[in-house]
């Protein structure tokens, strides 16, 4: 079961500086696209998170159209699939089709979420930067959402969530293991 | 032991998404922060990594100085250095000295390395953009280095680096463990 999460406590869900998974343009007609380059830049309201892309990304070309893109927080589970869609361009091949992965409306914008991760946060694209070989875009959370099962009310859960870091080539971290600073 | 990296390799040092210490001023009075909101924006040389900090900062003021900044990457063994350097201002406390951790010079850079980290990047500062509350920093990277026995030449290997990543309060996740995509 997922439940909203405060705009507020939504940085959380990306702050561990996990990968995730960009869907963009409409329902019937999505693409996905797996980004490693992501950082919160706001406390509190509103929230924005900073993404990284190259200008040629089909996800880009996506994305300009109705500057709206849903974040998806993958876990373990989905590493395969986090891998094809960060390695194969949307323009050559419908890549959630082949994924098999399941989507489900958004609330407040066209793209939809994907059902199988554990966060999705729904954003609207603010100000473009660009930083000579990628673009930085600064995105808005509108709304977001967890399963209640693997976040705290203020953290994820590590041991439950089981977010990917990418560590190159077709390599990923896992996180599952948390402790207390004393 | 530690070894210099390729220029083009340094980004997979912090790809993953970990807190970094970033130390600032000069070898003789130098300070460290704690930084969970960064991320490589370049592939390729010259490496760029993105660091966001509040104008507010006493690092900020330090790097201002110099235009120099030491990003040391510590291992589990080190969070509750991580959780003194980014909870307290540098401008009350010697928190290097209370944290008793050990210092090297760099070899490019004003600004000392820490020893205790098994990676270290010597930057400087380029580009500073405003981001409303908070200012997004690029740096280049000139010198990289990390331990032999925790980086295989192209990826960290988490289950002997044990990289820390954010979760809110006291919290912090552990990196130590990696998988291949099929």
């Amino acid at each position: 079961v997922k439940v909203e999460v405060a705009a507020e406590k939504a940085k959380w869900l990306v702050e561990p500086g996990c990968v995730i998974i960009g869907t963009t343009g409409v329902y019937e007609k999505a693409n996905a696209m797996t980004f490693s380059w992501q950082t919160p830049i706001t406390s509190g309201i509103p929230c924005k998170i900073l993404l990284v892309i190259h200008p040629d990304r089909y996800s880009y070309e996506l994305l300009k159209r109705n500057g709206e893109i849903a974040l998806n927080i993958p876990g373990e589970r989905l590493v395969r699939e986090v891998h094809l869609f960060g390695s194969v361009s949307g323009r050559e091949r419908d890549k959630i089709a082949e994924s098999g992965l399941l989507l489900e409306r958004a609330k407040t914008i066209s793209p939809p979420l994907m059902a199988d991760c554990p966060a999705n946060l729904e954003c609207r694209l603010g100000e473009v930067i660009p930083a000579g070989q990628h673009d930085l875009l600064i995105l808005e959370v509108v709304r977001a959402l967890v399963e209640t099962d693997v976040f705290d009310g203020s953290s994820i859960i590590p041991e439950r969530f089981k977010t990917l870091h990418y560590l190159g080539g077709r390599k990923y971290g896992v996180l599952e293991r948390s402790l207390a600073a004393l």
